[in-house]
């Protein structure tokens, strides 16, 4: 059975999420009943990650077997015609070797979170974008994200949820810019490590806000993280402004992604 | 009665268009509405632009007139409470002299228009974007937006429907770059002018896009431009990537947005 590596693009909002759930919407269930419509049978795929609730995707990746030995864009273009009306889009497929896996094989995951900072509520982005009332002093935000860069245990920015086995983690970059978008300027957050914990991003996001509205000293950051302890987190923020940008594999099958 | 200026965003997917009809959803209708429950009575505001159905706004400017004396920025907080969930925010109220007119006071007008050049269909940003399956040729549309700046009989770039007396209009910018968006790199059209006939940005994107994909040559747009016949323009592109994004004025109530 030849085995296909998918790119993958979705807005999060109609979906309890990434992954397949007995009774409501997910991602994962729209790609395998498009499967279903190429080779009726029960497909199950695997992603690269499993994202929450409202969260999006730019760049998720996972992988399927097939029957038939299809060419890859037709792959992609057959399931783009069954994916509609649900706002997912496969945007490329590579035929990948048979013990090529979407999360195992994976050595980096990326994401993006947006937040926008002004009174009127967001129209063109809702649920798009995290807004917040009040400025924020993105310096400071960034003196508080440089505690978090490294090798760390971050129990104290993981979910009481969070399946992983250790807290242990590397994280390879945070870094915090403002950029102009389409509602205003909005500050962007940009996040790459081997692998995130269950809320991390969304505790280190939540806990960042705090930072740049004064109400934590930078240095905060720190004291919360070398307490190891769920409860020194600051509030986790919305998924709305969340995306799952890129995926990276050793010999990668989307360089361009 | 004293005069209020309102900077107005809105997402143009769910509306019939700016302007109000009997029995379509407008988002004069939504605006008017939300200022009757604050003094109740029938309003009448006036947009300086009366975008289609489908288009959006970062930047559309209308005024109202109000019986009581109200703190403009309190008066932009209860609109916004009162409009929602319609996706319509005010941005911004500034009180303005009784003479002072949204759409006859306004020099310039200013459009965004966002195209996304990928075979996958746009997900995060349906309705939001204009996306063509082809790679366009960015240098050729800007040779032939050069021959559209200036002083023109632009008959054959407005819609028959048209109401301006004149279809003599100054263009005073048409800037194409290529940025990169939520999407992907996107191309990204500017446009400004002290005002724009009736499908006019959409008439010339639509021709432009011809132009990028090869079966226009650049010089064509010339020689539509002088047929002065509406027959000679190139096909009028969907209202999905078209934002108003902003309206001038003599001595600006909103010099920031």
């Amino acid at each position: 059975m030849p085995r296909y590596a998918l790119l993958i693009e979705y807005d999060g909002r109609p979906f309890a999420g990434w992954q397949r759930q007995a009774d409501q919407p997910s991602v994962q269930q729209s790609i395998e009943e498009a499967l279903g419509r190429l080779e009726p049978r029960a497909h199950t795929i695997g992603g690269a990650g499993r994202t929450d609730a409202g969260v999006h995707a730019r760049g998720q990746v996972a992988h399927c077997d097939m029957v038939k030995d299809w060419e890859p864009f037709r792959l992609s273009e057959a399931l783009n015609f069954h994916l509609k009306p649900a706002p997912v889009a496969i945007r490329a497929c590579v035929q990948v070797a048979d013990d090529w896996h979407a999360r195992f094989s994976a050595n980096e995951r990326r994401y993006l979170f947006r937040l926008l900072t002004r009174r009127a509520p967001s129209t063109l982005e809702a649920g798009q974008v995290w807004r917040v009332n009040h400025a924020l002093d993105v310096d400071a935000m960034r003196e508080g994200a440089a505690h978090l860069i490294g090798l760390h245990d971050f129990t104290t920015f993981r979910s009481v949820m969070c399946q992983a086995k250790s807290p242990v983690k590397t994280l390879d970059a945070l870094d915090i810019d403002v950029v102009d978008g389409l509602a205003g300027p909005e500050v962007q957050f940009r996040l790459r490590a081997r692998s995130f914990l269950h809320n991390q991003v969304r505790s280190f996001v939540g806990t960042l806000e705090r930072v740049g509205a004064g109400t934590w000293a930078p240095d905060r950051v720190r004291t919360a993280l070398e307490a190891r302890d769920r409860a020194a987190c600051g509030p986790v923020c919305p998924p709305d402004g969340l995306y799952l940008t890129g995926v990276g594999y050793p010999d990668d099958p989307f360089p361009d992604a």
